[in-house]
């Protein structure tokens, strides 16, 4: 074990598009921008930072529009000044649904693309309304547009290992769908566990069968922690060959279309793996806790992430006990 | 990779000890003892009952006479009726810290004892304030009473991969304690990640190392999900050949003295994805959720546990679901 990991893993932060879409109230369009500057800042190689879906579907990201203006704003800042350098070296992308959200992303000045596909009939009904052919029949609309205007394409397939409406997912059924996409021009194809069903066995086992028509890399995972496997899940990935992951900051979000669905993989746990057996990210684990510790201010509530608990709650002691000392010193030396 | 997974693992549920002796408020014993009979009930193999350490230590488990008590006349009633026969299939266990933990052990009906020991020399000091040398002075009596008496030894080593005081602990250190305490004759050793640190490599190593003097049989590994690793961890484990993991209900749990220590592995986590992998246990996994229901109610307050906050919110969702069409039915029927 262990003999052909990766000396690099890519992080495709997800927490912007996929975290914010679920929270139930709005976060405001700065607030965004904030967290987005701060995930830049940590050294992230990837970050997707909104959607340009109907704001009819998504209402917590009808600001698609803002959140590129500002972001345009912040990298025409930091080109005419020697620092931060690091809104160059971050790949931005955002989630485009159709023909009319391609054409607001066009001009949007975001990198990349991003699209989404069921790997079952049910899921792709529930969550689109679409058949799987009538979905691809939309996304090959977009691609037509896109590959001209030489952007480089993503592809979420949801339900990979299990669909909350047909149970397991036959592997035949996700190799379908993947060499399809592959074969449309597809760059990056993020394979996803939607529910957080998948044990490690399944993980190897898919990427194993799928690798056998698609190159490993084009493909990406993107795990739910649901029911706690996330980051053992990475771990069958990494021994099947694969060397990108999604995560998003602190673990917001999930699928709202994938009953009892709950916390994306959160990135710091990622990243802390990952660090700890020496494969690196280019990411500052610290800078990310910040990140975090934003992403939970601007939401409001506390995040699943183990990581950035334990951190936080290192940090807060260590304040709790500079206060103290510094207010023994100031009894001792009777000082206001 | 799992090309030598082991068919079957035996998992050590530690929570009615270490769960709820750092619980801020005392159990009352009956609920405690439910709590012991529903993780009976649910086939665990091994449960870790109580400990007869002073209660001046651990107020939480001052009942620990009692509790054993409560467990003799489960089982005596269990011995003349023909159900549950769980009782006569999990073999239970408590924590000794020294020989007159030992006198209160040997007549309690308790089937096993369960001893402990830091692998550094920082963490001995000031978790019982001796030496590691001291510290095996005090076991060395308590195994020459047990071992006579025809008692099974098992046997906890503390902060195995990372010391809240001294960083990475060397893993020469590891492999001298853990000799050490194999020759003494302790039957089951189990590796310790006390402050939720470890990552898979450092498993698979020091398991690796560790092995090359001592039978991998006599090997447990005990992890917290400080940081999320818990179950990747376990996963380098079973790759590294080691069957025996400890978990503790829900997640209760953790060690007091290690700061920014929380959360021990989640039982029914493990259980999911061990199942998942097609790994036996002899655990019903549902029963293990009724058992983290039971823990919850009991200390008062949400776990940790990934899985039985998604079992459980199923279970709402469906109960509620249940509630609406009964009271649907109830209005088209005009029932009161």
């Amino acid at each position: 074990m262990f003999d052909n990991l990766p000396k690099r893993v890519k992080v495709v932060e997800v927490g912007p598009r996929d975290g914010l879409q679920n929270e139930p109230n709005q976060v405001p369009t700065a607030d965004k921008l904030r967290l987005i500057e701060a995930l830049f800042d940590s050294g992230l190689p990837y970050v997707e930072v909104t959607s340009f879906v109907s704001p009819k579907w998504i209402p917590q990201l009808s600001d698609a529009g803002e959140v590129a203006e500002g972001l345009r704003s912040i990298r025409r800042n930091s080109a005419t000044c020697l620092t931060p350098s690091f809104t160059r070296s971050t790949t931005t992308s955002c989630l485009v649904p159709n023909l009319k959200g391609y054409e607001r992303f066009k001009t949007s000045g975001i990198d990349e693309l991003a699209l989404f596909m069921s790997a079952t009939e049910s899921h792709s009904k529930k969550n689109i309304n679409k058949t799987i052919d009538q979905a691809f029949q939309a996304l090959q609309e977009v691609i037509d547009a896109a590959k001209p205007d030489g952007f480089r394409i993503r592809c979420y397939v949801s339900v990979v290992f299990e669909c909350p409406y047909e149970g397991k997912t036959e592997r035949e059924q996700v190799l379908r769908v993947t060499e399809r996409l592959a074969g449309m021009g597809v760059d990056e194809i993020s394979l996803g566990d939607t529910i957080g069903a998948a044990t490690p066995k399944d993980v190897y086992d898919i990427v194993d069968h799928v690798a056998k028509h698609v190159d490993k890399k084009h493909l990406a995972l993107h795990f739910h922690d649901t029911r706690g496997t996330a980051l053992a899940n990475v771990l069958a990935g990494l021994e099947a060959g694969v060397t990108i992951f999604d995560a998003s900051i602190g673990g917001m979000g999930g699928c709202p279309y994938a009953p009892g669905a709950a916390g994306n993989l959160a990135t710091e746990d990622l990243v802390y793996m990952l660090h700890g057996m020496g494969i690196e990210t280019g990411i500052n684990l610290e800078k990310l806790v910040d990140a975090g510790a934003i992403a939970q201010e601007i939401v409001g509530h506390t995040l699943p992430g183990r990581y950035l608990k334990a951190a936080l709650s290192t940090r807060q002691k260590t304040e709790d006990k500079a206060v103290q000392s510094c207010s023994e010193t100031s009894a001792k030396h009777n000082c206001a």
